[in-house]
């Protein structure tokens, strides 16, 4: 027979063993509002920033340093990031594409960035004009700059199982650009499934070589839900041991590659998802939702979210709201 | 050190190895359409029966010799069983609600039939305005009539992890309803989360109990998506053992608990999480894509399910149709 104790710890190391507390990095002000048409107003942004860091999310991705020249729906980006109420405790990290936009990122009081890289050639060259490896050179003297002036760099790393351009990505190729951003200093790397493609299958072949280079502490898992896997490939991550999850609230954010089809995996409902296990978030779900009621009014936009649907059609019917859940 | 080959058995029984084969059970012609307020003409249900098949799921639920009083829509029971055409190996169940429904389903021509109880006591009164142990004695006679006929029999549970009354529901009394129903000669006890309100974590601590009284062969994960969990209770589900799926092509069948909110989860999107796993399921998902595209098109309504928009719309951009996966 087996000594109990290796037993125990087999059965701890086989079980996969859940994290008990996930960070949510909130995407949806930036990713989310990014591909917006139609000009979204500074005080809806800062509004919903406030709402959200309200609601108890500790890391709320505010804007975008990009040029206005590319994406004029973040030309405010300054008098966002000046606008909000910042709350101790909360992190609020910009996107900066380049030195340029991370100069303007530090003169307007941004504490961390954001940078990225695909993990695909493809849509590298597409989306950056450049090689993977020329588009991670690009991105030392930012770091460098980061780390002179004491600010966090946060890596996203896209395209991490499939690419619009050029299919199917082998996952050491998505775990060489996660190492890549790693050792250059990002204290994070999160994978992003740009595409939705994903099924926990690909995501935790995806993640189990992306811990091999990455420390699991230091992954974060970035979930689309075009094809209906999002949720299910965050508890793939949870079940790997990744316990940083991306999510946007009302699910913000479009797929450009299917009309119609949904984008970032909903905050609310990665938020159900925790909650079932226990698993402590820090988020009010409740004021989550007043969030994302607010901004889907605002855009009038149909929620992306199952559960803001369910509950804040039950909310309308009989206030006040019952979150139950089992 | 271990022995080696202990060392394996150990990491297959607690590596919580996935089935290799799933058997869907497709549920779209009868839980899917039985709540349309706009009548389905007949053909459009044989159709759809017939392109099901056709995309190879080896059963399909056909319709419910439910009275027509109750649910006009399957009024026509006894001519779309008649009108489909029967493929080999292929299951046809159909609901009967009583005696009474079980002898029109067999006068038919009707080779398998299901049953229902519910796990909430609540739920059992409303919906079927008896008790449970009431409603499981009113199907006794209904069983012994289909053994005396040599007709096999599915059970379903309803509100299996929460209900609409009475709020969180005990797995026990899910596993209690689910050996009842077993024991009385039902072949297969289809565990059904009603009102789409569990999570992996419910679902799996219902599975658990149920598993305890009913072996897990016979056990089917009947999962709904209103909060977004549906694909990720499936993948609990498999996680567990559980290797038969109920689903229901384009997500047809909304929740009546809430207003526009998703119904069953959609055989699309099951069949993609199961082909990422390599998991047989005899299903083309280019010609389940046709049948889906066939009733969203009758039905003149958006299809519920997330992998059918990102293809069909990848379709009509540009054909022909790329499934392409990771």
């Amino acid at each position: 027979m087996l000594p109990c104790i290796l037993l125990k710890l087999l059965v701890h190391w086989l079980g996969k063993e859940l994290p008990s507390h996930v960070r949510i990095v909130e995407v949806g002000p930036r990713d989310g509002l990014q591909n917006e048409k139609e000009q979204v107003p500074t005080e809806v942004k800062v509004s919903l920033i406030d709402r959200l860091s309200a609601a108890g999310l500790s890391s709320v991705e505010a804007t975008s340093f990009v040029s206005p020249k590319w994406v004029p729906q973040l030309a405010d980006a300054a008098e966002v990031l000046r606008g909000i109420t910042r709350r101790q405790g909360v992190r609020y990290p910009v996107l900066t594409p380049n030195l340029k936009g991370f100069e303007r990122a530090l003169a307007a009081g941004a504490e961390e960035v954001a940078i990225f890289a695909a993990a695909s050639e493809a849509f590298s060259r597409r989306n950056t004009n450049c090689s993977i490896a020329e588009s991670l050179a690009r991105f030392e003297p930012l770091v460098a700059a980061a780390r002179d002036a004491g600010v966090a760099v946060r890596g996203y790393v896209s395209c991490v199982v499939g690419c619009p351009y050029q299919g199917k990505v082998d996952p050491r190729a998505a775990a060489d650009v996660a190492g890549a951003l790693y050792d250059m200093g990002c204290y994070e790397v999160s994978m992003g499934d740009t595409i939705g493609i994903g099924t926990p299958a690909s995501v935790t072949a995806m993640l189990q070589a992306a811990a091999q280079v990455v420390p699991l502490k230091a992954l974060a898992a970035h979930m689309h839900d075009t094809f209906g896997q999002g949720v299910a490939n965050v508890l793939a991550a949870l079940q790997m041991g990744v316990a940083t999850v991306d999510a946007s609230v009302a699910g913000l954010g479009g797929c450009p590659y299917a009309v119609g089809a949904s984008g970032n995996v909903a905050t609310e409902d990665v938020v159900y998802l925790l909650n079932g296990f226990g698993i402590q978030t820090g988020v009010d779900l409740e004021k989550l939702l007043d969030a994302s009621a607010f901004i889907s009014a605002a855009l009038r936009r149909e929620t992306g979210s199952h559960v803001a649907k369910a509950l804040l059609s039950a909310r309308a019917r009989e206030p006040p709201a019952q979150a139950q859940q089992s």
